[in-house]
């Protein structure tokens, strides 16, 4: 038996209760397979990075105690994964609320007892903050400046450590406001060549799961990361790994850690009871964040592509924007290839073309990069980050719409000037 | 003209294309009509509380760059609205990326110099983490502490005064951990009296947009809060708010502020240029979370109930509670209704119960309330948190939930004793 319906009908009450229950099931249920974030430009700054559904989804979680014993295992993975990320057996993972910059204030008032030595490897804008940051807390810094686009070199560093003895020195792996690569497998060689027991402090909020990290095999003492390069998740997440060396050294200082938020004599237990699956209490986490961080790290740490492969997937990203950009005429930051970044690209405008000529264009196209940071020449060059899912999820094309919009931008500018 | 389809035809490739039209209707938008978050416990602890389903969409937001000209006037506007919420004209309000606790970080390093003195009135737990806090950055701190369940008297505050020049006092206007409400206006005309320059801290993390705070009349120097309590946010943002008293000894400061993360040199510049419009940079704000704060300073400062009417919803809210516990025989931790908190209401265990008799059977009801934290006795009571949407939204029915789980345990627990 067949019920003749007409296409009015269709139209008429059974299609609007269609659209209705359609509607209620839109309302009720929830779930990761109903939610796409909303249309946006094509975010490509070096950080904060294009974020995906799932992560986001995350992001939006219901509320839940951050002592809930459903949430404690979603902290303990975090740390235990964020090992897998820097490649460490043993290594101190600290999740803590707050910026990037936070990482350095944990450097300084938990590793640096006032009037101890530290050497500052100075690659760019961070560099200097980072100075400043460990002067607040009563270090006595001294700095090796490269060139602009350089990296400083293993000679100066050992140099430097052969003249005064330090116990810390600090590089910035990738300087976000130069796109400068450091070498940091060369750079703690050089130190456990000319002082061992140095402490080594690796800046990686920008290189961070875009730029290969082996934390035990280079042996590195303490690496700082945020959640909004790299790691895929929106900022507000301080991620830090300290060494069993840089916990050794903490446990022996001499003074109290001379910050309370930054503070490891808080932060060590609680990171310890969440990792064993117990609740504990200093500050509450950002629950949302540690649930948004949580997807990402499981994508960068148990899906397909591994880590290995999302690292080839940066260097080919990489390449292609590099290549077209040389191609456009394009010169980049970096005075040598092996000083360049993989998860960012840093140009010099082109004769004649400023920043009003081609950040505009570029959003005009959808496309979101950023202007220069380094004080001296910030009006003279852009940046371009290709991290994440940007670098890894070629379905999206990301790195086709940059190099895209960057040829007819120029194409463009060039034909009004 | 109308065209003919049986039923079997709508079953089929027509139902069908619809339902896949549905799905990709679905999945290709993402509107706030469309979310509604996953179903879970109600979570009535004192913090994080609660989240209405537009908050946690606007956590959802697409990556954003800090210094978008979309995002500055979204950050600009939570400055502005921070003043509505403490009520003052003048008022510098700080959001930082961090937790609650890093509002001491920024009173301790920015308003003390190492040397000075400092008194801390203490109504709990939280006393002594603002006095440990405020000592790691070199104050003095005499502590004023009142018995368990009630708040420091008036006398007791000016006796102290007069011994000795302070420079700062604070008082947790809410202790989370005892429920115990502090009288901030009688506080702060004590400190008026007889020690005028004394600058007074009221520690609002939580009781901000809960309890009446009313800044500028009351003439309270520094209002720290979170975003995770009665501002219904996810945790991860510490909000500060500084009276021009405040700013103006900081400036007079001769010691250069003792945090870097926390310092006012670095974040005073950054607050005045996201307020007036301009793009500017310290530090990557956490920007998802800014623009879930948003949402919830929107609704609670420009919306219907008026922020009046939410206090007097708060206080139903907690009469009600507090009125049920009562008539089950349940006592509060508060000494006094004087001093019992709007926001929650903590209450000792009945004789013969514990912990694991009242906690579970509220989880297996659908109830998350939290255990004791006040170091002597936090196994001896329980606490319940009733603060924004669950205070505020009525036909949410939080509050009849709430009441009607709590006398079914206890009658459950009474019978099998």
């Amino acid at each position: 038996m067949s019920l003749l319906l007409s296409v009015s009908q269709l139209r008429g009450p059974i299609l609007s209760q269609l659209r209705s229950s359609t509607s209620i099931f839109i309302r009720k249920m929830s779930s990761i397979e109903q939610f796409k974030q909303s249309p946006h430009k094509l975010l490509v700054i070096p950080g904060p990075i294009e974020v995906s559904d799932e992560v986001l989804f995350a992001n939006a979680h219901p509320s839940m105690s951050h002592v809930s014993p459903d949430f404690i295992p979603v902290f303990g993975d975090c740390v235990r994964m964020m090992r897998t990320v820097v490649d460490t057996a043993e290594g101190q993972p600290f999740l803590i609320a707050g910026s990037g910059t936070l990482g350095w204030d944990q450097v300084a008032s938990n590793l640096v007892e006032p009037g101890e030595n530290a050497l500052v490897l100075h690659s760019g804008y961070f560099g200097d903050s980072f100075a400043d940051c460990l002067e607040t807390y009563g270090a006595n810094v001294d700095q090796l400046k490269a060139e602009i686009g350089a990296a400083v070199s293993q000679e100066a560093v050992a140099d430097a450590l052969k003249k005064k003895k330090y116990k810390l020195l600090t590089f910035t792996h990738v300087d976000t406001s130069t796109a400068v690569l450091s070498d940091a497998k060369a750079i703690v060689e050089t130190v456990r060549r000319v002082s061992p027991e140095t402490l080594v402090a690796l800046d990686g909020v920008c290189s961070v799961a875009s730029e290969e990290i082996h934390m035990d095999q280079w042996d590195v003492d303490v690496i700082i990361a945020a959640s909004q390069k790299g790691l895929g998740t929106p900022p507000g997440l301080s991620i830090l790994v300290a060494s069993t060396r840089a916990i050794k050294v903490f446990n022996s200082r001499k003074s109290r850690p001379s910050s309370y938020y930054s503070s490891w004599k808080k932060w060590l237990p609680i990171m310890k009871a969440y990792e064993s699956g117990k609740p504990s209490y200093f500050a509450t986490p950002p629950v949302n964040l540690i649930y948004a961080f949580h997807v990402s790290l499981s994508a960068i740490t148990k899906s397909a592509p591994s880590l290995a492969e999302r690292y080839e997937l940066h260097r080919e990203a990489s390449r292609r924007i590099k290549t077209a950009a040389k191609d456009l005429g394009l010169k980049q930051v970096p005075l040598d290839p092996a000083f360049a970044a993989t998860g960012m690209t840093a140009l010099w405008y082109p004769d004649g073309l400023g920043a009003g000529d081609i950040l505009p264009r570029l959003a005009k196209k959808g496309i979101i990069a950023a202007g220069g940071l380094h004080v001296e020449t910030k009006d003279k060059y852009f940046r371009i980050g290709h991290m994440g899912i940007t670098a890894v999820e070629k379905t999206r094309g990301d790195v086709d719409t940059v190099i895209k919009a960057l040829k007819e931008t120029l194409a463009e500018a060039a034909a009004e000037k």
